[in-house]
């Protein structure tokens, strides 16, 4: 049996023993190999729990299980295995999980190493409006038309609403990080998205094919999906929601954090507003804006808002003078024009004729008005 | 004829004379009396068109017009004279307007100085939609309640949102700066609020009796808008908008700048989302937040939106994990429990009981299953 074998099935056995993001193994693992920390664990070096669960676990089971649902156990030193999962090494635990996870559990064609390089998290309320919706399966699409994958986590709300964004583009890259085991459909009304994810894309979790999900498992995930993205995008959440946890993570884990504003009378704006407010997220209305964060340098820079230029605007001061004192109904005497302005007659004559010119000044035998721009 | 009946109508003549903002009659009052630069004017040292004006000036007919609508004129020096507009001699001009006005043509009962001492300006779009017109109603109403000025432009949109806002509150004030005479009801459509305005409240502007509103009066107009507020507030502006040159101002005054967010789908989020985004704004949703940065410091503290307490988050992890394991629908035996969480049974049983104490857990011949919290 291969080095890599046996660390392959002491990794997975220790994924199956452990809770996800538990911080015993997490330590254990930076202190010791995978299969010492294995043999610690049957010893009972860390805790009868732990033990109880080994003396359990069954390596062939487990292995038979995951073939069932094409999932493999991705492994640092593998090919696919994300460099910045190692970020998670240095981070403080937050409610009480953490650290890297000694394995992933993968299914999909996709690359997970390679998808991740250029990958941005979107996270959110389940429970989401349509118009969060709107905002998140938008943000998606035009994200996977610029070639960058979408992480989110499968739920309802926001994160379906991402993925089915990405869904809609062609040669896109998703990735679902759940909360149980890669080969639970949950929750049951995302089962047809997660079944195409599973088919054309990714669909990852630290938990063993079979876990089911659990509150904890949430927590423990979230920081998987913060720390795959470059960044991540808050896009509705209301004070109360799993969306800030993984926000936190993505700050403790100095990722890119944004947020999409929204209605100042919609709960769902709580959570995003609240953070813009804080300066911890940056304020993003669209893509562009996410993109010119979490790209290199200069690789997407975006313009502020112009106005559209007028032609009042373009008017020399002394024109616009004269202009504003021609009536719009009614008419004025180049005199009356020179007292209201301050100029000459003559001056005002030469600039009646310029706004003649522009169309911007009409005169009969009544006198001069004004002519409302575009209005010829 | 006593010194300041004089002054009075020296600073009346100029404040006829030149149009409002222009900075060569607010250099010339740095430098020299109102008397010694009424002498220049009419001298032609300020130019051929002032000249032209001074010498076309009527001070009988202002004084007679001013009277007629019960304007009264206002110059520093005056107890009504507000301290606040000290800040524009300082200030760099923008678009070509500046400087501390020569004076203020007044209508209305309140006292000018002593309204704007806690005072908080709102702008925005004139086509506004429903949305922005509630945010600055709601907000104006509650400044009002606050004991706090509103002061605005009178015009159409966010402008007239915010008075008719502050109208509903008994006993609250609100101050509406023209970009034509006091006397002039513009815009038409305003006509009732305005009339109420100048009955029961304030209306202010730099242009004399009988003065019409155009395009450079508009922008004058906008610093003090900007300047008699602790602080201005931007509901809803396209990225074309009179608005943002008065937040230019407030920038430029260093009053507190502050923007209401909404969609990042409506054109009039542009202008608020745009400031925020660029940290030129304060990020606000409601009166507390702007209260809190406009006031004495400490005097209004707002609290970071807090999630509802919930029962599960203060259970014990033991307790959480054994909860976790319980499944909501079939049942599950003490010795499945103790396998899953990888607990002796005799510590499991005991959280079972502590759980069905607390309503969480149910056990019945088949076992033990989980109850969500509050469907007891």
């Amino acid at each position: 049996m291969s080095d890599t074998t046996q660390e392959r099935d002491h990794r997975m056995a220790l994924s199956w023993t452990f809770d996800a993001g538990d911080p015993v193994l997490a330590r254990a693992l930076t202190r010791a190999e995978p299969g010492r920390v294995w043999q610690d664990t049957l010893a009972g070096h860390h805790g009868a729990g732990p033990q109880r669960r080994a003396l359990a676990h069954d390596t062939d089971g487990l292995v038979i299980l995951a073939r069932r649902s094409d999932t493999r156990f991705v492994m640092p030193g593998d090919p696919e295995w994300p460099a910045s999962l190692a970020d998670l090494a240095g981070a403080e635990p937050i409610s009480d999980r953490g650290g890297v996870p000694v394995g992933l559990w993968v299914r999909g064609p996709g690359h997970l190493g390679e998808w991740v390089d250029r990958a941005v998290s979107i996270v959110g309320a389940r429970a989401c409006s349509p118009y969060g919706q709107g905002c998140a399966g938008e943000l998606a699409a035009e994200l996977a038309e610029q070639d960058w994958t979408v992480v989110s986590g499968g739920a309802f709300g926001i994160d379906i609403a991402a993925h089915r964004g990405v869904l809609s583009v062609d040669g896109s890259r998703t990735v679902a990080v759940l909360a149980c085991g890669p080969d639970i459909e949950y929750p049951r009304g995302n089962m047809l998205v997660l079944q195409q994810l599973a088919e054309h894309h990714l669909v990852v979790s630290e938990i063993p094919p079979g876990g089911r999900p659990t509150r904890i498992r949430f927590l423990a995930r979230n920081r998987l999906i913060a720390a795959l993205g470059a960044g991540t995008v808050m896009v509705e959440a209301a004070a109360r929601s799993g969306a800030r946890n993984t926000m936190a993570w993505a700050e403790s884990l100095g990722r890119i954090c944004m947020a999409v504003p929204g209605s100042v009378h919609s709960a769902l704006s709580v959570g995003p507003l609240h953070l813009i407010r804080e300066r911890r997220a940056e304020l993003v209305t669209g893509s562009e804006q996410v993109l010119e964060l979490v790209s290199a340098m200069g690789e997407h820079l975006v313009e502020a808002p112009r106005a559209q230029p007028h032609r009042l605007d373009r008017l020399p001061a002394a024109l616009m003078a004269v202009y504003e004192a021609l009536p719009a109904r009614g008419r004025r005497t180049p005199g009356e024009v020179s007292l209201a302005v301050g100029e000459p007659v003559q001056s005002c004559l030469a600039a009646l004729g310029a706004l003649e010119a522009q169309g911007l000044a009409r005169v009969d035998d009544d006198g001069w008005r004004a002519v409302p721009p575009g209005s010829r």
